[in-house]
């Protein structure tokens, strides 16, 4: 590569942006371009607008950085969008209609006929829509979105499984951590001894995105999936860390050797790729009987993986397990910078002309 | 009544004899007629051998009561058991053969074929197997048991599910509060900022006990229900208060408004007879969408109902929602109070001859 | 009595305003008149405006009654103010000028010259600033204040001993309960796994409100007591409860046991009077040597006293112990209702004429 | 150096066992020579013997090492201990009689008046007790210390003080993170939603070990420095890193610019020699109003600093400030390791003969 492609950072003052931050820090092929937020914080230094969240101290490179509002003109080869779903939609379609790519964490476009709903290890095809987006926005620009925090733990479980064995049907009850919520998101008050049991528009997310993200390019459109997802989310005290307990049955049911095989032996583009952020694993298995936990487990692979452990049969559906994912890695600007990644080595980053 | 029936309490100084010393004060036919501990605390008065962990003040009646050996020969009319597993199950029978009737929070003689699983709102026909069991052991004592803590906030609201439309299959996620694992059970290094997915021996309590509970009493023994249970057990960071998402499939598939009714109109015999614990409503129904939560609703009905909330479709199975229970009132002391009060009421406590 | 007095609650959907309903309930002088709030919440009933957050339930009798503006114009013979201090000082003024008696829990009037800060098991005396506050406002309402929180636990344990040694110095070092900075106040995110050490404005109020409240009332005014306070304050994962680790020393040092028993005898005019928010010992001293603990005894006296324990001496000062005091309930709707009682005990709160 | 140095780690499965494991991958200076436990443990491989708690990954290396018992004979050039105080005082006696260096973090010989209580950048001379020791004992082998966590973090900023304005009088109010404990240490049961205002035997530690260990090295003993400190002990629920809440009085009072500049320009002797494990900055000073804090400074300079903040004027003693070190980095096994790089920078680690 002769250069580091310049990224653009929107919204880089929230909680995602912030990671976005935090992981681009000496990233081998991305820079930070420049970092654009909302109208109070333009103009100001990063440092100054920002109230830092992220456990990783702030990088000293990102400190001194003015922001600029969050509008097409940015001196950038592409933008992360890390912005709240309430002006999500509108800015990431105004940059992409002014020849940005955008590789959004957000939910407001997920669902569009053709934008992708992009993991890596899982549908890497479904960049075939982009050549449909362009041609629909007449831009050169485009969107590519990740999955919500608490489907990108799960899909990329389900996955091998679902290649391997046909899903029918999957419920999962999810134990949430409290960075999903943003800043500053649940109060004290509210989870302190105490679990909520409810998350507004969560389980629509993670009863849908996996059917778009499993489904089947085929001439121009995504065929969704055909299984059925169930899903009860609660948040719980807990900093970091998306644990998931999930049973699924299986077209095809396979035997607990054969399920873990599936599981731990997924390896997919990403990794045969190299690409930077790709975990090695991207699905890893623990076998002791009391894992995965949030706080022990969740920067297994630098944060990137899912880690699955006490997978065993379900007196109702075929089998069950936990599963746990880093909600603001993977979860979030991780994910989107594992796409971006993919969209360079693909050719589709050679940024705005 | 007469008098107060004198109680001794086995185990007083652990987590659960302390809930039985709090919720006997001023109970309006039991009176506390010794305290038994193990080993190194006889002898003591009650409040030097007693780490008291109850949030509510130990009461002053039972300060200076001073602690037996766990062995008959208590000057009492019954005794509950608070006992550990590792020996309530020998304890508990030299009792029951000495002659006193045992009502037992222990796990021990559960499923033995003549001990009562009682739960007055659901199962008061299994007390006839107490006959039964004085015939076997040849002796006017006589061991009940109530369930675990997790099993009995869920089968009080799947008892009215399961008379009304049939239960086929029920899915259980449980979110376990820390009292549930004793003093000093959980340490604190392992759950803050986490949740363990582990609880041993869990599972296989509430894949088992609902179906003795539900089954039928006929000719000298229990027949277990017919359906099938898959439970997942969590412990995260909370005081008191067990919560479950559950969802459950049924023979007749009720409507929503039928499954509300079912449970919200639930009442049965201790509301019948008016016993002093006995919940106004054995399942109290919530209707705000972020409910039911451990620290809001765990002391409902003075901690004695089951909570249910977000009642709604589930896409796998009929119907989902989450339900709470308090562990250490409704899911020990409190129950093997209500279960006294039971066999008080039907004249089989008229304590050791 | 022939009847009850009508409370305004100025602020009601807050979480002072909240216990300010709760403590109301069933109270035998005062019955709930009205209940006020902010722009927004005008017009509905107090459950669909209110987030509750008091552990306890909301009661029955509050739920259904209709906000009212905060302006004067209610149908109540006094008020409470849980009002925030952005607007606390107008409004209130507003009311006082109005006629009305306000007894408020907001910062914003503790310091004037005329006002007290009542404390009545101490400066009962102080309520003779209000004839002269009368004079000054040409009105027949005026305005009495409680203390901060933090200021309230420690100066009910100051007072017997600086009436009986004379304070010197006084160091606190604070552990503040989440609680005390409203709802949602602190983000889970910031205060889990941590401990903050900085309340803005606390140190200030906790190292000039006491020498007011300590100070001596004398020809119509107050002299400020004369010792020297140091505060340093800290917010902690804690639901409910401020602990306080004090060291003080005298101008005549007592005894262990002197000043032992200057504390626990402390019993003034409230007591006297039977006041029905009295607590029976205003400062309860424990000698176990952990103690006192937020969550096992911040209900003591209904949370109506200061608890105090690890009387010992200090290497700096004369002695150093800890202290522990409801921040919701002394430290505020309580310690406002408390007042009110002393002025209707006292014939000052006949009531807006 | 031609080859690393064999460390032994004694009590290597305990909470500072596992952190010296987990900072001696990878060291420059030392390898890991043997791992020692008590007798249950001995013949297991670490990693079945061992509940690792420490927050990052068990090291690979350390995995199958197989635990030897803890008495000499072990093919190490040194060891370092975590044993538990019930044993340490013997075992480590019995390595130093048998010719091993021992670099301690317990807590048994602190204050013998020939073991040095050493803090590299504080009293690097009190190393010439070693010679007397040996003397003592005719053995080449010797003991030295590192103080209790709380103490080290308080010293390291009190040192820089002591030397420029003469210390007179301490006061500190920690509030202490749960790991300082052990493991299973802390019950979740007592300090969710609490603080404990008591830790056994830790005030002590606190109010003499830094007078040790700012004394001065005179002619074969130390001289107790002479200032007084008053130390009150909390527990609160924070996983790693102890907050203190310090005031202070000098002989010679500085300017706050003054005080600030002692302590964020203090460097000593680690820093010259660049010794592997020794911070850049003793000593990190903060300028935000709300620092530090434990989530967020624990870490800074790896865990081996104090961090510093909230440095103000006292209306009681001369200054007052907030200090906070991570407890089982430089508040133990951390410590530990810095002190064998000294004794090996010093020429006195060459070994056991």
């Amino acid at each position: 590569m002769t250069r580091k492609l310049r990224a653009g950072v929107l919204g880089a003052t929230g909680t995602v942006g912030q990671r976005f931050i935090q992981l681009l820090e000496d990233h081998p092929w991305f820079e930070l371009g420049a970092v654009a937020a909302s109208g109070r914080s333009v103009g100001k230094p990063f440092q100054r607008a920002c109230s830092w969240k992220v456990p990783e101290p702030m990088p000293e490179y990102a400190r001194d950085r003015i922001l600029s509002p969050c509008r097409p003109g940015l001196e950038v080869d592409f933008v992360f969008s890390g912005l709240p779903s309430s002006i999500a939609g509108v800015v990431e379609s105004d940059f992409a209609r002014a020849g940005y790519p955008v590789v959004s964490n957000s939910k407001n476009h997920r669902m569009d006929e053709d934008v992708p709903l992009l993991v890596p290890e899982i549908n890497p095809d479904h960049l075939e829509l982009i050549p449909l987006q362009k041609k629909r926005t007449r831009s050169s620009g485009f969107i590519v979105t990740n999955p919500n925090c608490t489907t990108i733990a799960l899909v990329l479980a389900l996955a091998p499984l679902h290649r391997a064995f046909g899903l029918e049907r999957v419920s999962v009850v999810t134990m949430q951590a409290l960075s999903g919520a943003g800043y500053p998101g649940v109060s004290s008050l509210d989870v302190t001894d105490n679990v909520l049991p409810f998350i507004e528009g969560e389980e629509e997310k993670v009863e849908t995105e996996p059917l778009k993200i499993l489904g089947q390019y085929k001439e121009g459109q995504v065929d969704r999936a055909e299984f059925r997802i169930s899903a009860q989310c609660h948040r719980v005290n807990v900093q970091d860390g998306h644990l998931e307990a999930v049973s699924a049955s299986f077209r095809q049911r396979p035997s607990r050797s054969e399920l873990v095989e599936a599981l731990a032996s997924f390896r997919s583009l990403p990794q045969a790729l190299n690409l930077p952020s790709a975990p090695r694993r991207p699905v890893v298995c623990l076998e002791e009987p009391d894992r995965p936990q949030p706080r022990l487990d969740r920067t297994l692979e630098k944060g990137m993986a899912t880690v699955v452990g006490r997978i065993r049969p379900c007196p109702i559906l075929d089998f069950k397990f936990d599963l746990l994912g880093h909600n603001t890695i993977r979860g979030a600007a991780g994910a989107a910078i594992l796409n971006a990644e993919l969209l360079l080595a693909r050719g589709m980053l050679e940024g705005k002309q």
